[in-house]
């Protein structure tokens, strides 16, 4: 069995970032505190500073599950409407979630999401932190590179 | 706080039933054998007979994860491009992931799913069978619902 691992190389980090300054919202995985297993939910987000932020709700289950287990994975990087989803890049990210000081986001997350002004001010949304660990970046069918943060960092 | 979860009703049945039925694709979250964190990643999908088939590589992270722990999580509902992502339907479905019949659900694959043809005869591709055993419908900002089993399946 061959190595399904490309080595990685500016392209791949390029789309990687470019995946993360994109996206509006992700699929989180958190572990669910009733099962231990996993448990997948969509979640707004901002790339900023070398970390996902998240704006979510006290009352969603995702936030409970990151309360009583920081350890969380991103998928980021929707496909469109037409062709193979499986063809579209998608970037998998694992890191600890963190409480963020959602005052200090708030004018950026206003001026680049201004969707969330619905919600931002909401006294049960807070803001968390994730500084990925490790990532893994699948450019399109057959095309899979695994990246440090230093990769998804412009030096 | 109140609780944010409203009484199950049939429009959100028939919701939930349409965005299944639509999914080409989900996000599926595992447990990573390597660290027992949530891993996420999208993977090709059908809806049929109350479970959700995938056909995944077992060259793939996912597929070593399930072998190693059979605990899953799907999150199906696409936003579209336009409009805050949180106010489109998704669903988040948990279960365990068992070996289904790839050949006697290829017709089938190929029938509905007719870009599957590129990778779904490839050798190390596998069906996987997840019966969900808890489902939780989010119809948009702030309408929440618990759903079970029977709920995503017309009697």
């Amino acid at each position: 069995m061959t190595d399904p691992i490309r080595p990685t190389d500016d392209e791949a980090r390029a789309l990687a970032r470019r995946l993360l300054a994109d996206a509006d919202h992700a699929a989180l995985g958190v572990i669910d505190p009733a099962t231990g297993g996993p448990w997948v939910s969509r979640v707004a987000m901002l790339w900023h500073g070398g970390a996902v932020e998240l704006v979510v709700s006290d009352l969603a289950p995702h936030a409970a599950a990151m309360r009583a287990d920081p350890r969380v994975s991103l998928l980021v990087g929707e496909p469109g409407a037409k062709g193979d989803a499986l063809t579209h890049p998608r970037l998998t990210l694992a890191g600890r979630a963190a409480p963020g000081d959602k005052a200090g986001a708030r004018a950026r997350w206003l001026a680049q999401r201004p969707k969330s002004a619905v919600w931002f001010d909401l006294p049960d949304f807070r803001l968390v932190r994730i500084a990925p660990g490790a990532a893994s970046l699948n450019g399109g069918f057959g095309r899979a590179f695994r990246l440090s943060p230093d990769d998804l960092n412009p030096p």
